[in-house]
Order: C-alpha cells, then structure tokens, then sequence
C-alpha cells in the first residue's frame, strides 16, 4: 500500500542525466556550457554579504525582473522568475492543467515533459514530429482541446529549429497556452520573444544555465503578458528563488558581452564538429543549440559505450525514434577534438 | 476568461509578510532570526568556486543529505532537500493529494496551508484547534478521509506546542500522511523527529530558515520513511536545490554550537518580553518558537498601526480567531526594549 497518489506511486520519475562519479571523464551529456560564468558573476558572488541571509529573499526577485524587462523591452509584471526553468515548467502544469485535462507536447523532445504531466494527473498528449524532426502543420489539430502545448524551439534532443511561421500557426490555431521553451535560443541567432506581446496565449521561457553558465544556480525566466504572470504569480512559492541567485542573475543579464563571446566559440565549435562527422559518414542534424544530435554508423548504443570506454560521457536515449542517435554536447574546442578522434576511430 | 484553471483564477494566492522599504523600520514580522549566519556558512559562501556553477548541482543534494543524516541519525535515503520547506510542502500536495482529495491543517495555524489546498484543487479540512489553541483529542476523527494533514509544532502564528502524546495519538489514528512542520522546533527544547522511524505515514520537516538565520538561502529537509522519500523525489524539480545553497547548508547544519547559541540568547529574550508584556497586561501565549503570540489591551489593530507609526513592524491577521492578537518577532535584546517601551506607552 502507498500513500502517494496513484499518479505519483504508478511512474517512475524523471532521471536527470548522470553525474559521473569516479575516474575522470569528459563530460558531453547535459548541454553545460565548458566556459565559466561571467566574471561579472563571480565578483558579484564575491561581494555578496553574507550576513543579509538572515533575511528573506526578494518573494519575486523583483531587481531580477527589472533588469530582464530592459533587456527584453517587456515590463516587470510580464516576467516571472524560477528556480531553474524546471520550476517555471511545474508552475506552468499547476496553473494551466487541471488533473485529467490534457498536456500537449512534441515528440521527441524534452523527456521531462511527459513526467510533468504524469505528475499533475495529465492525460498526455504527443504530437509527432514529421520525419526530419519538424513541427507538423496541423500541430494545433492534434493537440486538440489540450489546456498547455510545451513546444521546446530550439528542440531537445534533436538541436533543430521550427520555422517561426510554424510556431506562430500554432499560436494562432491552439486554444490552449503555447509555451515556447527558449531553454537554448541563445544558440540559435533567433527566438520568439516578440510573440508575448503578439498573442494573449504564449509564454516565452528562457534560462541561464546554457548560454550564461550557471546550470549549478538554478535560474529560469518566463516571459508573458500580465494576465498569464498574475496566475501563475500566485502558484509558485513564496519565496522561490534565493538571495544569492538573485544577485548573480543580475549580474549573469548585465554582461550580455562575455554570453555572447562564448556563444560565438561554442557555434564555432559546434559547425567545425558538425562538418568533421558528417564527413566521417555520420548523420548530424542541423543544431541551433550547444550539442549535436548525431547518428553514426554503428549502432548508437554500442558507440555511447565504446565512447564512455575512452572517457566521453554522451546522452544516449533508448527511445522510439531516438534510439539510433547519440547527443553531444558541445564542449571547449580542445575536448571536442579529443572527442572526434575517439569517435572516428570507434565508428568503423 | 482566464487560461488558468478555475481552482487557480478563483483564488487571491499567498501573500508573503511585506518587504519594508522606506524608511528603516525594525522589522517583527517575519519571524526572521536577529543574528547573522554562522562564520563557518560565510567562509563556505567566500571559499565557494563561482567556476563550479556552469554545471549542474547533486540532483537530490547528496552532501547536505549525508550530513543531515548523521545529525538526525537517520539514513541518507530519508531525507529530502528542498528549496525551503515551502517547496517540500508543495511536494507533498502533489504526492499525496489528488484533486478533489481532501488536505486537513489545524486553524489556525500556518496561513501557506490552505493556499496550497487551494492550489492543488483539494478540499481543505480545516481542524479546529481548542479555545487555548490546542490540537483537539479527536483531530484524527475530524480530519476524517483527508490525504495529508500538516500540523505545525510548534504552532504558528500561536507559538504554541501540541504535547507530543497529542500528536502521537494523531500519527496513530490518521490514514493519511502526518507531516509535521517544525520550522520552530529548535527554539522549543523537544521534537518529534523520533516519530519517523515509529510511524509509516509520518513526514517531519525542518527549515534553514529561523535557527539557522538563512531565510534567504532557501533550504528545508524532510525527514521520513525511505517509501515516501521514494515517492516525493519523483515530484521533486530534478535540480530544486542549487550549488552554492547546498554547500552553505552542510556547513550550517555542522556548525551547531553556533546555532544552539542563537536560539539560547533568543529564548532569553522571548521569556524576559513575554514576563514584562503579561505583567503590562497583555495576554501573552506560551510561545516554544522565535516570536509572541500577544493580545494588547486596546485592539490590536489599533496596536499594530500605532506601533508601525513608531517605527515597529510587526504581524496582525485579520483572520477569525487571531484578529485580537499580534505576532511579535523576537529581535535582538536591544531591539525588544526599545520596543517594549513603544508598546508599553502605546497599549493604554
């Protein structure tokens, strides 16, 4: 017998990627950026008094939204803050989707999606993906009456891009809350963030744990319109973000800068690898994010092992439609070219 | 029309005790802990690498559990980390109370309780604490069918303690989840912890928050059975508690000579207010916690805006029950005699 809920004690959960422990290997699996955070950052940790702990945070890290609507050109009331965009994912499930009600997303994408759902009680919903992993013309159809569409642009796992003429279709067509997951936009030289003032339905969220650096910080944002904001003000914790994150996301959004320079190295890096593995016979999908989504020839299970062998720790997903493809995130140009050797050589 | 549910948009949410800003204020409201964090959590917080932040942390916070397991003695796989112990009441909502399921809480008590009720689209069961705010011998029977009950104990805003054979008698006679809310409990002298490893439906949680003067670090652990650990790390965020937060908590929890400081010169403070508000008085409850629970002779909310004139934030509920009382943080002596002498001079 259990006390959970039926919902809760019937799945399993959501495994997030491994944490190698043990001998050193380079780790490639969960999209973290190689380079450190901002300077900016570290002194503004530095500075940081320690003493004001004792206090309670800022309840909606309002100096945090300040300087997001500057850099957005949105207002404060339009932005929300989170806990990682994880948080912002859940508040979005308790707002919007009641038990029973139905949660649309694509697939494949952000395996975390389906979990959310399984945990509110949610009747999921996929849509497809078509053949070459784009969003399918008639997405609002098969969502149906779906209260919420988790629409990860650019894509995870397969790093591709919807066309924003796909994406804002669905804004249109879809009756429910589109919430365009800009998790790795940064990467991708454009997003969908104009579409918050456009439509009364859409949430753009973003986070700095890929382009900024600060995946150990746990820092999201979501962009909305006031209405959408207010509901989901009143559903997520009080206090939810603390103190210290506060202040060292300011100081990640001031410097756009140094993000932006390591940005540009990492794309740089990502098109050399993209070109070298395509020329070695693999599969690579087109990437707008920091990792590749590549099919080699050997079977991808038996490369994930043969690489993790020679201490490169890659996502591999034993999944419909996935299953023949490894992702590798987009280390400093060093490791990657440690990497491609490795991967030639297994990959006969 | 609202996109958010209808439990969501027909609710006004939590509103978190006000921020001062303005003019300096001494701050009584928020029961927040006087005295700066332990030397040995800022040393963590200045030897800290920021560098280390562009990786995601320990999903479920291993260090801090290895730690608050040899403190508690308890295993590691019996307690949960949270991003405050707001984010493990919301886990338990969303483990063991479905829709429309019922959550039962003492009243008065805790005001976050009923909220996340709402939140979760449950029916709150509210139980009726005696005339001197004590947990009816039958709670287990008017609880009734109910999910989950959260009892604060110490009781906030009472400051009051439930005997543990109350509360024993409760985890014995209730079907559901007995998750016990000691936020207070270090300012007491007794607890309860010794309940989880005697009771299979029994949560007992604690906060970073008070004791341990970290209100803004944001850190809670809970304490159960490994079975319903298992099930509230499914509803966990994969990453809910950040880097630097889980390395300031394990050197709080293992400076504890620091802490038991702290709550030793406040104890000293509560009882020497609380002897000279009742001899002025007021009717002043027993408090087990870091703050007074005290009826003026002129109306309290006369007292509370007489008092925020003069520079003295305190807390007043206008909430059946409570409406007669204010809830009185305990500050530093110094602060406590200057507020005395306000109050003294005010309560006419």
């Amino acid at each position: 017998m259990s006390f959970a809920r039926a919902a809760i004690a019937s799945i399993a959960g959501y495994v997030p990627g491994e944490q190698p422990k043990g001998r050193p290997l380079v780790k490639l699996k969960t999209n973290e950026n190689p380079y450190p955070p901002s300077p900016k950052v570290l002194e503004a940790l530095r500075e940081f008094d320690g003493a004001r702990l004792r206090l309670y945070p800022s309840p909606a890290a309002d100096a945090v939204r300040e300087t997001a609507a500057r850099l957005y050109g949105l207002q404060p009331s339009q932005i929300l803050a989170g806990n990682g965009s994880d948080d912002l994912l859940t508040i979005a499930l308790r707002t919007f989707v009641g038990e029973g009600e139905a949660l649309a997303f694509a697939e494949p994408s952000y395996s975390l999606y389906p979990v959310l759902g399984d945990i509110q009680g949610a009747r999921n919903r996929a849509v497809a993906l078509t053949e070459d992993f784009a969003l399918p013309e008639n997405a609002a159809e098969l969502a149906g009456d779906a209260k919420l569409f988790l629409l990860a642009r650019p894509n995870a796992p397969t790093g591709t891009l919807t066309p924003r003429a796909g994406v804002e279709k669905l804004c249109r067509e879809f009756g429910g809350v589109v919430w365009i997951d800009e998790a790795y936009v940064d990467f991708a030289g454009e997003n969908c963030l104009d579409f918050v003032e456009r439509f009364p339905n859409v949430v753009v969220s973003r986070t700095l744990s890929k382009s900024y650096s600060l995946a150990g910080l746990r820092f999201g944002l979501a962009c909305a319109n006031e209405a959408l904001v207010f509901e989901m003000l009143k559903v997520k914790d009080s206090y939810n973000v603390d103190m210290i994150s506060q202040a060292l996301a300011v100081a990640a959004l001031e410097d756009q800068e140094y993000m932006r320079a390591n940005v540009r190295r990492i794309r740089e890096t990502r098109d050399w690898l993209a070109g070298e593995l395509a020329a070695e016979g693999s599969r690579v999908l087109p990437s707008a994010t920091n990792f590749l989504f590549v099919r080699p020839r050997r079977p991808a299970a038996e490369m994930f092992a043969a690489l993790r062998e020679r201490g490169y720790l890659v996502r591999y997903f034993n999944l419909p439609r996935v299953s023949e493809y490894l992702r590798i995130t987009i280390g400093t140009r060093e490791d990657m070219e440690g990497f491609l050797a490795a991967y030639v050589e297994l990959d006969g």
